[in-house]
């Protein structure tokens, strides 16, 4: 699914292709069985079954119960909707939300809408490798934390955060705060390469979105945990049981659904396949590119990503070179592209930031070659050479 | 398209197929062409390109400027987007919406979570056809006024308002009061057959959703006129121009600008075959039911939609003992199918609730034929017969 003539894409991160089994299963949805699904009469009520079906599907790979899933647009709807929607309801009693410095702007940006409404966050700092400190995020608790929502792995640097254990440390506390506290998580990254089971991760929200794990664009997924206080945030019709209103896309979310389905089960074998991929390109790229820094955490990162700082160089002049060569990689965040300003990821990082102008990010999927990586290894090492050589200096310190 | 094993499908109003072009438009997106746009790379601007030729599109079929086009999530998010983002603007200044009783619940419901924010919300009755009267809407508007939302065009019953004169009461009023009223009307329902020209309608915004006009789910559009406030209700990355974070739904946009190219290409002769087919059966049911009373206006009306009330009947029989016939009907909303109360339209022009749980909802499509219609016809009359003499009477009274 990847023979863009010859195009060696390496930003997976940024969006996949679907799967040709996923299309497959979407088609008929669309012009044949296109009914509403709240239609009381059988070709409607075959589409509500589809939706089911589909629920049921997410619910297995997540190990939660159907009833627990929210279809929605996207992964930045479901951060939005988890944030606004937890913490909204509890407003008035407990206004503080804990996040941390490196999260996806949808997580972000949000919370700087919450501070407008009322509300106090905590953005936790990270450390050179993009982790959080566990006990920092012990003390940030406070009675009045309602919210603490802490990415699984970052978009840009990879780095996985030890979920699990603030999971722990954010129930410990909360019960002897005699408080409420829920935990989400924007999976978004994680979902074709790591674990999500809800218990394992101890996590009551998670956001994912389909076109990260060979979905379609524009369906996502909020895991709700039973009993977690929740608003809709996007108001209507009774659908997704009341908890998001507007006519299911039967299409997308049966295709989300199977996109999930496939990407469980050949996680394993796709993590160690891309995680290979990722060693021969880091290797080669410290053997042959000097002054070159790799962002994020060596070993507790995505297995799919790779993101340099490569010193006196523009990021923005290496990565035409590259799409000449028909090498399709980016400069960190897809969201933001338009933005001249440092990555806040690398930022808060401690890159500084002529440095982290010149910054790529490769993210790498389940049908990239070793080939390619080795194509990409002779090629990168020129077009850096150049850049360093061309680059007006103004841009590049 | 419509060919499901002979079904008669008169539930345009709840949605449509995909149009096999629309479809044929979208498939490159899904798994060859599925760069994320915001990609620097020649494949990701490619993309791009399709995203500003598709907002060209629908700016062409609106009368309007490409940048003034957000691309949602369905006509649910473009409704809430509008009402949250342009009265949120005014916030502090402006604390006052106009609606009418007989909105979609996406207005409703978001006009309800809105009050509860502080702002005070006129709900404007209508007559017994479904049309408000202009000179209480004149009446309502108070120098703390900052948006006016009204429907183009009734869901259930198919009653079109005079958007236009409206428009021209809301500006004039809004120059005497020396304030700024924004005017936004849902036009899901007029999309396929009425004029959306933002200009001769004289609105400030719009909201659409694709799969009512054979364009896929999922898939919205909101009109904003240039300098109307609005603040992001979705927020993260900067895609469509800091309006409406998240990864764009390429394919979905793509089928749903071509569908509204298509639609705004046939409306004319669409709107004029499926007002025969509507007479055909209003005057079938004039003839041959007796005890029926038609809700919305009579010639002021969507040219799809048929809504009539069958005394001493359950409309959850009649619409089962018809899907056994295989005739797909509704009784109203899709969006509410689960509610058992009567209708919010329906009660608001004046219709008992005894007579309103009678309710059948018809709505054509350009597919429809003569022959289908004269099928409803000799069936339909059977099935009222039989409901009205096998029903438990405490379910019809």
């Amino acid at each position: 699914m990847d023979s863009n003539n010859g195009l060696i894409y390496l930003d997976y991160a940024a969006t996949t292709p679907v799967d040709p089994r996923v299309l497959e299963a979407m088609l008929p949805y669309f012009s044949e069985k296109y009914f509403n699904s709240s239609g009381v009469y059988g070709p409607g009520q075959e589409c509500r079954s589809a939706l089911d079906a589909a629920r049921q599907k997410v619910a297995d790979a997540l190990g939660c119960r159907p009833a627990e899933i929210v279809f929605t647009s996207g992964g930045t709807e479901s951060d939005n909707a988890a944030i606004g929607g937890i913490a909204m309801t509890l407003r008035g009693e407990t206004k503080h939300i804990i996040t941390s410095m490196i999260e996806h702007h949808a997580v972000l940006h949000r919370c700087h809408a919450m501070e407008k409404q009322g509300f106090e966050v905590t953005y936790l700092p990270v450390d050179g490798d993009g982790l959080l400190d566990l006990e920092e995020l012990e003390r940030a608790i406070r009675p009045e934390t309602s919210l603490v929502t802490i990415m699984l792995a970052n978009n840009e640097i990879g780095t996985i955060q030890s979920l699990a254990e603030m999971a722990r440390i954010v129930k410990a506390k909360a019960r002897s705060l005699r408080t409420q506290i829920a935990f989400h998580t924007d999976a978004v990254q994680g979902a074709a390469y790591l674990d999500l089971d809800v218990d394992r991760l101890g996590i009551d929200a998670l956001s994912l979105s389909a076109h990260k794990f060979n979905g379609p664009k524009g369906v996502g997924i909020l895991y709700l945990r039973r009993a977690t206080p929740f608003d809709p945030q996007q108001l209507g019709g009774s659908q997704e049981r009341n908890r998001r209103a507007g006519t299911e896309n039967v299409p997308g979310i049966v295709g989300a659904a199977m996109a999930l389905q496939i990407a469980a089960e050949g996680r394993e074998a796709n993590a160690k396949k891309v995680a290979a991929l990722r060693e021969r390109l880091i290797n080669g790229i410290e053997e042959r590119i000097p002054r070159a820094r790799l962002n994020g955490h060596r070993t507790q990162r995505l297995p799919n990503n790779v993101n340099y700082s490569f010193e006196d160089t523009d990021s923005q002049w290496t990565l035409m070179a590259l799409d000449q060569a028909g090498i399709a990689v980016s400069t960190g965040s897809a969201c933001n592209t338009a933005s001249l300003d440092p990555s806040h990821v690398l930022t808060a990082t401690g890159v500084p930031a002529n440095l982290a102008l010149g910054t790529l990010r490769l993210t790498l999927g389940a049908s990239n070659t070793i080939e390619q990586v080795d194509r990409v290894l002779d090629t990168l090492p020129g077009v850096i050479e150049q850049v360093r050589a061309t680059a007006p200096q103004g841009a590049a310190t």
